[in-house]
């Protein structure tokens, strides 16, 4: 397998940098082909803005309009088209990144406002279950600082289903597979620095050791399911009668 | 009342700035001062880096840290200064942004990031209904690419309350009083320009209306009910036996 691992975090010492080495170095020992990408590292612009040559339409900026067609004449920004090769390269895709107010980091927010092209990636027709990117699997990998005990229902820290629903949803709207997040709590390491160093060290170890031994064994899991095109009416509400969905 | 509204679109000229404008209009003919905070006019940066000057820790970058020893020294970078001085002086914030990806955009995604500093805007004993902004009140205005059919439970766009979900919840998490948001479906302006400029008057004259008629009756409106501290043990989990709350 080809796998793309995108890092983002500020620090590559940091907690969240450590298990993507993890990722890669277990991935590599199974024999699979490994690209990490570091989008702090890389200097990755979020910020989706007019930097479109030459527009479409120089008066009015409109975001879809230009991606698809710059997609058509392979003249998006060079760095978009970067990452558009490895997401086609890669069979599985990994997100590493720390809960920042209850989503991903602007850097990686921002990496699917700009790389996940309209006309390109996906369009009216070709989302979801007919997603561009169908037969290939993403997962998340995220900390957060709470422990757990605040993200269960109602709790505290809030529902960590929740918070990463509209990021698994978003991959699923270009067709991938998503397996269930693995989530490390506690961790200070992504804010404020631990105290104790062996701590960290500790507590990164223990974290590692879990995500190497399930990304062993990732072949055998589920995907989260999702609704899809054969539960949707033509104005894309639920089919009341669809027998193996939830009713209203 | 001192209102401020933040603006979240790469094109002035769109159907998010001409919300924005409206809401401006409106609430200065109620006699409110009203501050108009364009992000993308601003050249806002979204991405929370390194660049605090001196670093508490030259060789580790961890954000919280830089934040709260930089606030508590009054040397956070000029433009946090700068939007943190706004807050404190808005009594009702507006956001105004497009759905993009089931969130807000990458620019307004990291103005969370970067400007809701640790330490100074929020610590972990000053969250919530303890939160620093409480008294004052928040609001989404959001546009939708989708139409509102699309968007009912299960339907194909996926649920509107459940996309703005973490973003309400990050305005409680500093204090905020947060209102329903208001939500105009079927927006094609923010992504792929109209094909016919009358439609688009049209729904942005509609749309306008229906907002500036909110606002000029938004006082007597209740806030969107989250859990609080009264809620929590000390582990941050549910009390089981709290009556007014929802049972697991």
């Amino acid at each position: 397998m080809n796998i793309l691992i995108v890092l983002a975090h500020p620090e590559r010492q940091s907690f969240n940098g450590g298990l993507a080495d993890v990722a890669a170095a277990t991935l590599q020992e199974q024999g699979h082909e490994v690209l990490l990408d570091d989008l702090y590292g890389e200097g990755f612009d979020p910020v989706e803005r007019p930097d479109f040559y030459p527009r479409r339409d120089a008066d009015y900026f409109a975001p879809l309009t230009e991606q698809r067609r710059h997609y058509e004449q392979e003249a998006l920004p060079e760095d978009i088209q970067r990452e558009i090769r490895r997401l086609e390269w890669a069979d599985l895709l990994i997100l590493q990144f720390p809960l920042w107010w209850h989503a991903q980091p602007a850097i990686l927010k921002g990496w699917f406002d700009r790389v996940l092209v309209y006309g390109g990636l996906y369009s009216g027709q070709r989302r979801y279950d007919r997603g561009h990117f169908r037969g290939k699997r993403a997962i998340c990998s995220v900390t957060a600082a709470s422990p757990e005990q605040a993200f269960m229902p109602y709790g505290r820290a809030g529902n960590m289903v929740e918070w990463l629903w509209p990021v698994h949803s978003s991959l699923y709207y270009v067709g991938y597979d998503v397996l269930p997040p693995q989530v490390t709590y506690g961790v200070q390491g992504g804010g404020i620095r631990y105290q104790d160093e062996s701590v960290f060290l500790d507590h990164l170890e223990q974290a590692k050791s879990d995500w190497g031994a399930r990304l062993a064994g990732l072949d055998g899991e589920s995907a989260i399911p999702f609704t899809g095109w054969d539960d949707w009416d033509e104005q894309g509400m639920l089919r009341q009668q669809h027998p193996q969905r939830w009713r209203l």
